[in-house]
């Protein structure tokens, strides 16, 4: 005879349990891998008609030639090409300085005005450039000052650690114990550590210059290998046609100009139709840069720390995505300015506020000059995070916090872009129809 | 003077680690929940702007009466809510049967033969009235089949589990030991648990009808109280016009009829165009169904089990999503026929295909008798998941599997779903322009 557990366990008489849904907030589920995957298959097949849409339509719409103009306006000069290759001079100035200093040929504070000197003409020698050169176009300008800026901040990130590492050799030095053998390195067993005076070298600068950081740093760590399939997948996702869909969305973003504006109060109907795209092109370069480009290049130069972004998706206040998003950026932030700032006795609001202020004034400076208008609306738009910021962390939070965050950045971004496009098109054709 | 350490502390001289990106399927990270947050935010946002559209170009669209005709052609017969009404009937007959068994005034096979007669007549009676009443329009046909096909199971569970209890009710009466103290349960302390015959009551029964579970059991987990809040969100999310924006978007679904079909093959052009409106309706029926409904009612009635789905947007193969989307559903599949089943002895295999079968027989019975027309697309298309399954499973996994499951998700429905449409639309206007 069966006994009553077989039973049970035949006839399962009891199949239900006490247990959440897994979309309750009370689950505390949140594997939600599908779910981007789906993202990513809807924005591929929404683009794949798109494609197929405008080839029946118009052809092929964008020819190489559209694609370079963007770049270029007379083929014979290439302004910004010129302007990058120009910034080797700033690179190997800062290295020679820095020898210098590191055999104590020139003082500390001459070291110090030299490399003030070096990084205040790296950004006013090229945005001189851009507003005194008639043949750069808008493009061209923003990648070149966007070069010298990325520059500026890693001679700036090279200097101080050098200088750091000058004063530790210097403590040292003097209490002469054997307790200090230095261990700043996480680099894998191949690669043999440099210590101080030994990492001024071309080759050393020269990888810091092209590795995806903006912190300088002795011994970098490094990957074990290539990984080949690793560097194809990146490659196919960097180059996989973001141009050809680009310029016709972005020339659809621009429609919204000519829906009659009697209908809406204008700041209604101007950001409203446009924030989709918009807001894709920001998400799909992120990706492109931060994931894919990035990953490239690290992989190319066996860079090991890949972290270039945290999960700002998952955001619940404004400070945390602006902590979260661009992590080169914002560890350079903490590293050479936030924590300088800290140890020098400022408060920690002063500080935070600086940061912002800093932040907001190179936002403007990579759109105002190569547009050559100076509106403000990118430092306003930056400097409105610290007002959103008090409200979001004081009114919300959990996933209604991540979704005014997620507004804002719907939002937000396509009104600060396209006030921008409303006052160039004003310029430059007179009208906005 | 400052130690080592300190300064390593302090200048931060090693800011980098060696660590993967949160994005590269290496990190292992899966927390994607504001990604859910991001499609929610974009969801409401373009309905938002949809809306406004709409409203602005054709004013409010969408009369109470046009929805209303969707359920009724004649305000004066009401044959969808009759028919339900009728249902009762059937309930009531499943309990006096059981009643009679517990008792044993009839035998077991009698029993047998009265509820397949009863059970048969709830198949063959719902599916003869909405064919030969020419009042019941589509979309009432489908609500009424859909309520007798889930009565169907439940009470085709109802019996089965009543005939277990008498069948453990023997065993015990056979041993006459104390060792089978039935503890089948998992409610709360505050309800008493019943034991067999007990339960063949109307409150029991009703509550098991309305119970948003397939799957009778004696006593089912019960919540410990009613969370009003909880309540009140999910009825929120029920009502929350669904319906003001569905016809719209129907319609506007209907469109890609009108587009040239000479410029692509036909079975290019009919779902691409529609794919993405269908498949969001689907997402959001899950939702409303699966989520917002469900738990609404099982929060009234303090149904503690709130399993009604899965992590299928997680899903690497087809068989996983099947398993996974309709917890209910396959529950009772695996417990009333996959079990039973594998008892008597068939292979897997053919189980398996057996559930499909039964799985695709319903498929097709929930769309060919409403629409009276008997075309098989419905049940081909769920045949269709064997070899896709197979296929899926073979060559594909991880992202790439879950992206082709979303892939058969997005083109596969609309397809099935166009067919019936697109039949429809001939047979009842001649033609498809």
């Amino acid at each position: 005879a069966k006994t009553h557990q077989q039973h049970c366990g035949l006839f399962s008489c009891s199949c239900h349990v006490l247990q959440e849904s897994l979309l309750s907030s009370a689950s505390g589920y949140s594997n939600y891998r599908g779910i981007l995957n789906w993202c990513v298959v809807m924005l591929v097949l929404s683009n794949a008609r798109l494609f197929l849409e405008n080839i029946i339509k118009y052809g092929i719409l964008v020819d190489p030639i559209q694609v370079v103009s963007l770049f270029l306006k007379d083929p014979y000069s290439w302004p910004a090409a010129c302007l990058i290759i120009v910034s080797n001079v700033f690179i190997l100035a800062a290295l020679y300085i820095e020898r210098r200093l590191s055999v104590g040929t020139i003082s500390e504070w001459t070291g110090w005005i030299l490399h003030i000197f070096n990084l205040t003409s790296m950004l006013i020698f090229p945005s001189a450039t851009v507003l005194a050169v008639t043949s750069m176009t808008p493009v061209g300008g923003v990648v070149s000052l966007g070069v010298y800026t990325v520059l500026f901040l890693k001679l700036y990130s090279y200097q101080d650690t050098n200088r750091w590492c000058r004063e530790i050799r210097q403590a040292k030095a003097k209490t002469l114990t054997r307790s200090y053998s230095c261990k700043c390195s996480n680099g894998s067993a191949v690669h043999t550590n440099v210590s101080y005076p030994g990492n001024l070298t071309h080759r050393d600068m020269y990888y810091f210059v092209f590795a995806p950081t903006l912190c300088y740093q002795l011994n970098f760590p490094r990957s074990p290998r290539i990984r080949k399939r690793f560097l194809m997948r990146r490659l196919f996702e960097m180059v996989r046609g973001n141009t050809p869909w680009m310029v016709p969305t972005i020339q659809n973003s621009m429609k919204p100009f000519q829906v009659p504006e009697s209908l809406f109060p204008p700041l209604l109907s101007f950001p409203l139709p446009s924030q989709v795209p918009n807001h894709l092109i920001w998400l799909i370069f992120f990706y492109w840069f931060f994931h894919s480009t990035m990953n490239f290049v690290a992989e190319l130069l066996q860079f090991g720390d890949r972290e270039f972004y945290k999960d700002w998706w998952n955001s619940e206040s404004v400070t945390y995505f602006w902590a979260n998003w661009n992590i080169p950026v914002h560890k350079w932030c903490l590293r050479h300015f936030y924590k300088p700032m800290m140890k020098k006795g400022i408060n920690k609001f002063m500080a935070q506020m600086a940061v912002f202020l800093v932040s907001a004034f190179f936002h403007e400076y990579l759109v105002s000059v190569p547009l050559k208008m100076f509106r403000l609306w990118a430092f306003m738009g930056m400097m409105a995070q610290v007002p959103l910021a008090w409200f979001v962390g004081r009114f919300l939070n959990g996933n209604y916090g991540n979704a005014a965050v997620w507004i804002s950045l719907i939002i937000g971004q396509p009104v600060a872009v396209l006030m921008y496009v409303h006052d160039y098109y004003v310029i430059h054709y007179g009208t906005t129809k």
